[in-house]
Parts: C-alpha cells; sequence; structure tokens
C-alpha cells in the first residue's frame, strides 16, 4: 500500500467519525485499566501494516476515547476541532517544523507572530501587545509568573481569586511563590476590597473562571497592580475567545491593561488541541526570564526566535492550523458560532430557571450554566453520575459556595438546540428515576 | 466543498510534498520578515474556501518553510515525520482528545502509558520505569528537575557538564538552581573526577551532547550520586533512540541506574513533531511535584492522572502517533533505520578524515559527525555560510574546544548514501571556490 492508499483510508476514517459522532457514548464507558488491557505487552518486532492499525483503532481504542468533539460534549470547557483545524495538522505533522530557531523555520515564527496579531485585532487587544503559542494555558501562565518573578526581584507573592484555576497553583508551586488566595463575593468573582499587593509579584486575574465562568474586576485589581507596580495576568482560557463578539466586549473591561494574557484558542476557537495564545506587552521580561542563545544556535541574522520568550526550545507549527482555522471560519463565523454557544446557554438557564425542583446557582456568564436539583450534594453528585453513565450526554460538576453544582457547559462548534433540549431531558428523567 | 473533498485536496498536497522532497531548498532562503510582509494585516471577515487557504500555503508560505523532512537536512538533529506518523496526527486532531485526567481521555492516558512501555522495553531500560509524554526535552528536564528539587529540601545546586544542553540552563533558571557546569575531557564527556555533590539536589547526564553527541561517563555520574543522595537525570533526548539496537546498547551503560531519563522519538524514531518521553522510577517526586486535584476535576475512579505528574494540565492525545510508528515500523524497521544511519555518518568520517585539508574535530559517536576545514574559524563559517545558501544540503555549527566547527547529523529516515555524498561534494566545491 502506498501513503496515498493509506491516506484515503485514514481520510475516510476521519470523514465517518465526523459524520457518527452523535452515535458514541460521550463519556468513555470503561473501566479504569480496561484500554490498556487489551494491548499487546510489547512492540512489534516486523512493520505491520498500515490498515492494521488503524483497524486496532476501532476495535482496541475506540471504546476509551471520550467523545469532546460530539455535540453532546458539555463538561469542563468544550474543544472544537473544526474541519479546517483537523486537516491543517495533517499538513502540519508533513511540513514536520520544529522551531527551535527564527532560521530553522521561518515560517513557523512568522505566521505565529502575524496570526497571534490577527486574534489580537479580532479581540480588541492593544496593538503593543505581542504574542506567541504555548501547548497550555498551564505553561502559558507558569511563563508569565517566572516572567514577573524575575521582573520583581525580592517578591514572593502571588494573588489570586479563591477560584483561580489550578494551573496557578501548580505554576507558583514550580516557581515557589506563595499564592494568596482572595475570597470572592457572591458572583464568584475576586473582591478587590480585600487585596492586599504588598510584596507581590503578580496578580491573576481570571475571566470566566473554571467551575462558573465568573469575571474579576479586572479594572479595580488593574489599578491596584499600577499602584503597587505588580504584574497583572489575566487567565482568559476559556471565554477570552468571546471577545471576538462586540456585544461581549463589556465584560472583558481592563484587560487591555494586562501584562500578560492567555486565551485558549482550542477551547472556543474550532483550533484543535494544542493551541494557546499568549500576549504581553512586556516581551523583555520574557527574554530576561527565558532567553539563552548557546553556540550550537547562534545565527547572523538578528532575530528573537520564539525560543527566547518561552519554556520550551523546540516548538511544534502550531500556527498553521490557527491561520487554517480563522481563514476558513472568518470573523463573522467565529462570531456566530459564539453568539450562539450564549443563546443557547441562556435558554438552558431559563429552561432550568423556570422548573420547579430545580435552581441555578451562579449568574450565568458565557455559556456556562451552573445549576442543581433540589436534594442533598450526594444526590446531585449520584443524578450526575446516573446522566453521564448513560452516554447520551456529558456533563461535570464543582463545588459553590461549598455545594455541590452540576456544570453545563456549550462549547462545540456542532452544537445544536436539539443537543440542549436533550441534555435537559436527560437531566429531568435522571432526576425523577433517581 | 465537503470534508472529503477538502480532505482528498490536502492529502494530494502531502503526497506531492512528500514526493518532492529533494526538490526544494533545504534552508528556506528569505529573509527575516519576508513570509510576515506577504501575509495580510488582518483576518477575513467571511469564511474562506478550503481551497484558497491550501492554494496560499504554497503561494505565500513555503518558500519559509525549512524542510525538516528532507532526506538532505543533516543539521542539529533531524527529525523524521513518517507516512504512519503524518496520518495519525490526522486520526489525532478529529479525536481532539484533551487529556485533562483520565476520565476525559481514557485511551489517550492508557495508550501513552502503554506505548510508553514499549519504548521501555525496546531501549532496555528497567520494568520499573514508568513513562509519559512531553512536548519537549526543555519541559521534560524543567519537570525532572523540579521533582529532583522537591526530593531533596535545601540542596540548591545543578551539576552538569558544560556540554549540556541549554535547557539544563533555563531550567535552573527557572526554578532558581545555581548551575554548575563540570570541564569535560578531550572527548567532551563530563571529567567525573572533577564531581563535587555537596548540597547538589540534581545531576544531568549527557548521552549524546548536541555540540558533539559525546556520553558523560554515566556509570561513574551514577556511583557519585548515590553516594551523595543526588537524583541523576539523563538527557537522551536525540541518542537515546539508538538503544533500540543491542550493538549500541554498552553506550548507554549506567542509565539504567537513572532517576529520570528524556528520550525524543520526535528526533530520531520517525515520530512527527512533538512527542518527548521521560520515565522515572520515581514517580511519586513527580506527583510531590505536581499533584493537584481541583474540585472541579475530582472524580470517584481512582486513578493517578498524568497531568499529577507532569507541568500541563492538558495534553495532547501525543500517544496514538507513536503507537501507529512503533507498529508501522517494528523493531526491525526502527534498528534498520539506526544503523544504516550510524553507517553513513561513519562513511562520511571516513571520507573527511582521508581528504587533505579536512579534519575530524571529535570522536563520532551515533551519526553525528563535527569536523572543519583548514583555515580560520571566519573561513568555516563563511564556508558552511555558502553550502547553506545553496539550499542543497543544511548543516549547522557549534564550537568545540574554542574552535568553530561544523556539524553534520543523519537522522532523516529518507537520507541515503548519494544524498550524503551529494553533502561532501557540496562542502568540497564550496571549500575549493571560497
Amino acid at each position: 500500500m502506498t501513503f496515498r492508499d493509506d491516506g484515503a483510508a485514514a481520510l475516510d476514517w476521519v470523514a465517518d467519525y465526523l459524520e457518527r459522532l452523535r452515535e458514541f457514548p460521550v463519556l468513555a464507558q470503561v473501566e479504569p485499566g480496561e484500554i490498556r488491557a487489551r494491548l499487546p505487552a510489547e512492540a512489534p518486532d516486523a512493520p505491520e501494516p498500515f490498515a492494521e492499525i488503524l483497524g486496532d483503532l476501532d476495535a482496541v481504542l475506540m471504546d476509551g476515547v471520550t467523545h469532546w468533539q460530539s455535540p453532546r460534549y458539555f463538561a469542563y470547557f468544550a474543544s472544537t476541532a473544526s474541519d479546517a483545524g483537523i486537516l491543517a495538522e495533517m499538513l502540519t505533522a508533513s511540513l514536520n517544523q520544529v522551531g527551535i530557531l527564527w532560521r530553522a523555520s521561518p515560517v513557523l515564527q512568522e505566521l505565529e507572530e502575524a496570526a497571534l496579531d490577527w486574534l489580537r485585532q479580532l479581540l480588541g487587544l492593544p496593538a503593543e501587545f505581542q504574542g506567541h503559542i504555548e501547548d497550555s494555558a498551564s505553561v502559558g501562565t507558569l511563563a508569565a509568573l517566572a516572567a514577573a518573578r524575575g521582573a520583581a526581584p525580592g517578591r514572593r507573592v502571588v494573588v489570586a481569586s479563591e477560584h483561580a484555576h489550578s494551573s496557578v497553583d501548580k505554576a507558583a508551586r514550580i516557581l515557589e511563590l506563595d499564592l494568596r488566595k482572595v475570597p470572592v463575593d457572591d458572583a464568584f468573582a475576586l473582591r478587590p476590597d480585600l487585596l492586599d499587593l504588598g510584596g507581590v509579584c503578580a496578580v491573576v486575574a481570571t475571566i470566566g473562571t473554571t467551575s462558573a465562568a465568573s469575571i474579576d474586576p479586572v479594572p479595580q485589581i488593574a489599578d491596584a497592580c499600577d499602584a503597587a507596580g505588580t504584574w497583572l495576568h489575566v487567565d482568559a482560557a476559556y471565554a477570552g475567545s468571546a471577545a471576538v463578539c462586540d456585544e461581549f466586549r463589556p465584560l472583558f473591561a481592563g484587560w487591555e491593561r494586562a501584562d500578560s494574557i492567555v486565551v485558549n484558542p482550542h477551547k472556543w476557537l474550532s483550533t484543535p488541541m494544542d493551541c494557546s495564545a499568549l500576549w504581553t506587552g512586556r516581551v523583555d521580561d520574557f527574554r530576561d526570564a527565558f532567553s539563552l542563545v548557546p553556540e550550537y544556535l547562534r545565527v547572523t541574522e538578528e532575530v528573537v526566535s520564539l525560543n527566547e520568550v518561552s519554556i520550551p526550545l523546540g516548538r511544534r507549527f502550531r500556527a498553521l492550523k490557527l491561520w487554517f482555522v480563522l481563514r476558513s471560519l472568518g470573523r463573522l463565523g467565529l462570531q456566530a458560532m459564539i453568539r450562539e454557544h450564549v443563546r443557547l446557554a441562556a435558554e438552558f438557564e431559563r429552561w432550568v430557571d423556570e422548573e420547579p425542583g430545580w435552581e441555578v446557582c451562579a449568574p450565568r456568564c458565557f455559556s456556562l450554566v451552573c445549576f442543581r436539583r433540589e436534594g442533598t450534594d450526594e444526590e446531585n453528585e449520584a443524578l450526575l453520575a446516573r446522566v453521564n453513565a448513560g452516554g447520551e450526554v456529558f456533563l461535570s460538576h464543582t463545588r459553590l459556595a461549598g455545594r455541590y453544582v452540576i456544570r453545563l457547559a456549550i462549547g462545540s462548534a456542532r452544537t445544536t438546540e436539539d443537543d440542549v433540549r436533550l441534555a435537559w431531558n436527560v437531566l429531568r428523567r435522571e432526576a425523577e428515576t433517581g
């Protein structure tokens, strides 16, 4: 078999998969260890035909897939790989660029800078922000806090709300910074009246927290940071994409004053995993933190390679898929998708609100609804377990103000109102049978 | 156009590209900023057809590609995306798994563990080593040194040879550890007689340094680490793959005593960027460094998710391509490729050695030859610039014992003896015309 034949088989597989997304149980219905137990203990000695391996993807692996591409995926924050994004990843792999420095792939670096500038404009961020791509918001936040630490010698404290993402905790641990958590108000937003920035090298403000999609008061936080000379990092990993819509821009007030911002196109902008955008107006502080040019990477051209502003030396050509996605959907396509998701979330919120025995548990921001059924935490947990065990839809949970709540997050580009309606029907059905 | 049609066009593009690899200038022949200047200043408003974007890949971007896939790529360390690896990346993107915890993708976690265990066996590493995949050796080394730092409170020094990779410097800077560089011997290997491990939390030993592919004396270093209770991290990012061949195993003596090891299948095992393997027998120390389970990720199943042993929360389904590559090539295929590369490097070394006016500048280890032409550093630098400007081949340089030397690293799965012969002819031609 040739590459063209194997490729045609793989492409058919993908096309069939995308057409059949609603047929799979959304949450993988396997026990821990079940997939591994099906795999041979060792690699084969002799080469195996591609068709055989592709066949085993179905026979052995697919039961272990949780279908992030399903229109009925409502857990955590969804991630959609659009058609153009999927094909772009094949192109990326075929070019196999390894961006260790500019000359090793001029196109990788320059398209990364250009695509991030396109996205910067789409989100309404200031022209002085320079962007690059990280694999994850975790690594982007780690990099930003390392830059912030270096920019403020002697300050060893990071401040964030108690609803900040766990990656902030992890970054603080790696950087040996003390993380001080600030309580939130009734809307799960950081209380700026409790900010005390003495000795603080950075504040992480979140626009769209993981638990509740709540929005920290960035303007007041920025004021406090200005006064204290403290770095402001804005984590908008999920919600940042909504800034493509003018009507949501007010929710991002103040983020243009950040020293660094993280937004994940691999969450809500139809870009396949992984693609996390980081912008900063303080690129020199990133260079101070990360720039190292050993002899074997020294060149004559005067270019700041992207490895000098981030942790890994080598980077994948992630910009290519972002370029394909931004062009294939356009500003209008991205806006339409995000508007529809927010509309559907508002619809779902209304259904919950109007149904006796159910309660919306947080102000709805963006496309996330936090809610629960009357009864104990244990009953809600059991309800969610039944819902997910059926495989029709997949939702996740969190805890807000000490109570167990269910999260329905809309973010798949393929989700329709019927899919959201199904989720609501399954929830009510399982609540009745519980 | 449908996904199937667009996909067929993309697949044709890839197949054509792979058939035409020798037609492109290996090193991109563009000036800094040239690609970016060709790109529109902003993203389009309206969606654009896939065919148009694909067309612009040729019209706008390809001049900025340095062809890592070229059989005539001899710079740094090569990276080959095999046919199966390329197609697997499309499958990965279509499944779009986001491995934030086990249940979010059981198959991602279990195949990652299984594939790394296959690879562990192929390399002859101990059964107690557990593996996972990082995006880069930079991040793997950072993670290992963070674990080492946590395991030895109060010790703030890392030791490595002066030829250790720059990622060790970067990790030490991020972790605020002092990096103490140990001089090397005439073979560019760390001098163990100069080791002093008081207060040292970790030693990084390299098997296959970036400049010269030299091999630190791991058994002696392991002895010293044992005596001092010091963490031993082995950086075998490039050369580790050679351990699939029994005859090269003696070069890896002692690495089974490491606390952590990094090997990059995306370098010499035909796996597309990115796929860096990390094994450790001290997984509890990694968990101590990185485990955090916020409420929104808490589940009932008792599984240690991979985010608990590494820096990013979310991970791509990189194991799928590794599984495709290991199966499609098999142990025998991988061995044959690596043997041939080492044979070709030995051939090239002989040609240089036998040619008047040329000099081999380091003992050849694995598939890297370091050499120079008689004359000054500047003359050698100018020679290399002329060679690369022609686009026929791409080589890089380093500095050994204070002298500028040219590196020819063989690592593309598509490289034949004719390609290596071409490199030698181009070098001699440009030396004559210089």
